[in-house]
């Protein structure tokens, strides 16, 4: 980049939220996917004027412009794969408004999930989006995700909960849709449109979300079996009975092993499936929902039934989910987490495909899946150094795909495409669609300029 | 048209499915607002194909298109205001598939809300949304508004149950997005952008829905009050405590004392408001919530509450609110519905001010709304053959929603824009948004042949 223009750009922001040196710009060039790349400049705006200013400057030199919140994501969605300006939005960090009574908060995309988690909490109430990576990644990089999370089961996904928006447009332009009314039908629902679509069609730069009382009680049961198909059984029969549990989550023998090794929790090793459990509502209800899901649990001959009705407990039967991540790292330095989404009902024979996959290819693969919604994490430890293995990964990769897509399921219930799935999109998505898709990213951002190589 | 153009038309669908008589073209001519036009044709496909045949040609020829369900608007969104060909999709009415396993359906756009309920039934599953007008109106049309209901308090409108589309663009083009899956991240989220698009965009001829399993129980209260500050109150109680119920509907007096007019079921004239709360969920939840909500109805000086456990009781109980828009047509021939909507905790003072506004005019309304979100609709009585009381009505109109500007509210929760609120749009809508929307339009339907003249 010119260094004129790097000028301009430093005008601004300012010399204090400009930066170009090398070690900001490599901060700026990856997350947990596997593709690197450096930026030519990183700005940290701090408004939405600014970020006009930005993209108006960008139009003018077709400049790149990739918004980055914490850079958690795991399909290189914040990669800057052309370079150009990373927009770091780690300063718009601002919860504008917490208004409870009327369920709705306004926030700057910079604000941490968990940091809103923890101010609607003083108000008894919660944001229900919970990606695993909450504790540190953006509102504003989980609504260009469109995050979902374990309790996504019951109370939906991200765009679920995305009442309005502020954008800017590639050409500087200011664009305001939605409000703070749960019911709201005046002119095209656009939050459905930028939900989701990886920073490729403008800069979010303020959003109103739906917030909700927190439930009054918890409870969670931990359950083992020794035969999968008894825990997917579990599962079936849980949500049969009409409970729509708040977290479902399954674990196969691979990482309950893998889990074992790293915490000695006390986990049975022999068995084939664990199932985490957890109901919430009111006390009655829980208490009520709870009897039932041991006894279909029983039913199905689980080995070992735990529950937890104290926060304490309920922490320590988190952890085997918890630390799935760290446990399988330990195992091989890469771990490629996958999330092909199937019918819930197919989770079962998913796996067993999965399973035949990986085993064909001689991969160490551990599955878990948010179980109710059929969202799939086989969890594949490799070393990114090894070509050989790589080349293993990738193709039993995009037999899962196939597998996936031949029960009427998705390459990604959760993580999106990125760069990584990119490739992959003609087997989910028909060619006049994805023409339309282009289409659509033409008519917004003509030259291209706004996370190119992303999403479509 | 011509001649030879309206053959061409017949032979795609054939002549039994082919209508230009007068009688076919004036029951296509209007719906429940006050402007009516005649299309030059109106057709019934019954195949995507046929569609995307009738839309090549109609884009060689720049004919306008308008898809229409059951005609039950009230903002004028399927009358056919430039002419063309009116798209009768009432033969379109078939349940593809029910898989509440899966917790999904498929369905073509012509079925009747209704029908969907009592077939998803069976398995003892429901889809949410719940218009006023679901015993007559299509998934189709509901979708094309973005339709709401009381229910949508708890559960959510009708873009939150839409999981994928099959889509006919204006060039004919056939597009498929989303999945059967809950959650699904690949590629942009275009469900959310031609929800609630009122046919703009494209003819919709295939819609997953997801579905919900059915609650065990319900609880219905009705209570009175003589003070309408006490019924505000007691829904802010009401939520404040945790509890979100499947309905909250608000009466004023004026309501009260038509419905008693017309039904004599007791309702006391001397009222100043009626609330219906619905709780559903397991029996010792409802029980529990039921307990509490009459705690709040006498806490704020209910004067009269009658609670019902029973289907039928329930149905009693639910006569007022259902009988509204009768008891209002007796008063009156012309009964204008407005659904202006501000966050809940601005309905009393909304109350008031159109209180204030319709007094000031000189008009006769009711007002009713969806309490829980803020969804208002003042129902003013009138004959649109008063020139005068009509202008009356406009004035008062245009301070209504000036009023929910001011509170942050919108245009339209549930009813849409159509054409009774585009001159309005402005007020909600800022330029710059605008503009954005119609390139949008202008990108996705380069010809404006799309039911050309509404939504934006």
């Amino acid at each position: 980049m010119e260094t004129l223009i790097k000028k301009q750009f430093c005008a601004i922001v300012g010399e204090d939220r400009f930066r170009d040196q090398p070690e900001d710009l490599i901060s700026c060039s990856y997350d947990a996917f596997t593709v690197e790349a450096v930026p030519d400049l990183v700005l940290l705006p701090l408004t939405t004027a600014e970020i006009s200013e930005i993209l108006k400057l960008a139009s003018k030199h077709r400049i790149p412009v990739t918004a980055r919140g914490a850079g958690s994501s795991i399909c290189g969605a914040p990669v800057p794969v052309k370079g150009g300006i990373v927009l770091a939005m780690t300063k718009m960090n601002r919860i504008l408004e917490t208004n409870t009574p009327d369920r709705y908060c306004i926030v700057q995309p910079g604000v941490i999930n968990g940091d809103l988690q923890t101010e609607l909490a003083r108000s008894n109430f919660f944001y229900p989006p919970d990606p695993g990576s909450m504790a540190f990644s953006t509102i504003g990089g989980n609504l260009a995700q469109n995050a979902g999370g374990p309790r996504c089961l019951k109370y939906g996904v991200t765009a679920d909960y995305v009442l309005g928006m502020e954008v800017v447009l590639a050409n500087g332009d200011i664009i305001r849709f939605g409000s703070r009314n749960v019911k709201d039908v005046t002119g095209y629902r656009l939050s459905g449109l930028f939900c989701g679509s990886e920073g490729t069609l403008g800069v979010v730069t303020e959003i109103t979300l739906k917030v909700m009382p927190q439930p009054a009680a918890y409870r969670t049961v931990l359950a083992v079996f020794n035969d999968l198909d008894d825990s997917a059984a579990t599962v079936s029969d849980i949500i049969g009975a009409g409970i729509l549990p708040a977290a479902l989550e399954l674990l196969d023998k691979v990482l309950i092993n893998a889990v074992e090794d790293a915490n000695n929790i006390g986990l049975p090793r022999e068995a084939e499936g664990l199932l985490l459990i957890e109901v919430d509502g009111s006390e009655e209800q829980v208490e009520k929902e709870l009897a039932l899901i041991i006894e279909k649990t029983k039913k199905n001959n689980a080995v070992n039934i735990q529950e937890a009705r104290t926060p304490e407990d309920r922490d320590n039967l988190w952890q085997a989910r918890r630390s799935l991540y760290p446990s399988m790292a330990r195992i091989k330095p890469t771990c490629i987490v996958e999330d092909a989404t199937v019918p819930a009902s197919k989770v079962p024979e998913m796996i067993r495909g999965v399973r035949s996959i990986v085993n064909k290819y001689e991969l160490l693969c551990g599955i878990s899946a948010h179980a109710g919604d059929g969202n799939m994490h086989p969890l594949i430890a490799c070393d990114k150094r090894d070509h050989d293995e790589m080349e293993r990964v990738e193709k039993a990769i995009e037999e899962i795909f196939e597998l996936a897509m031949s029960f009427n399921g998705t390459l990604s219930g959760e993580h999106g495409i990125g760069i990584a799935k990119r490739k992959y999109l003609p087997m989910s998505v028909d060619e006049s669609t994805l023409k339309f898709m282009h289409k659509l990213k033409q008519a917004i951002d003509p030259d291209g300029i706004l996370n190119p190589g992303k999403a479509i």
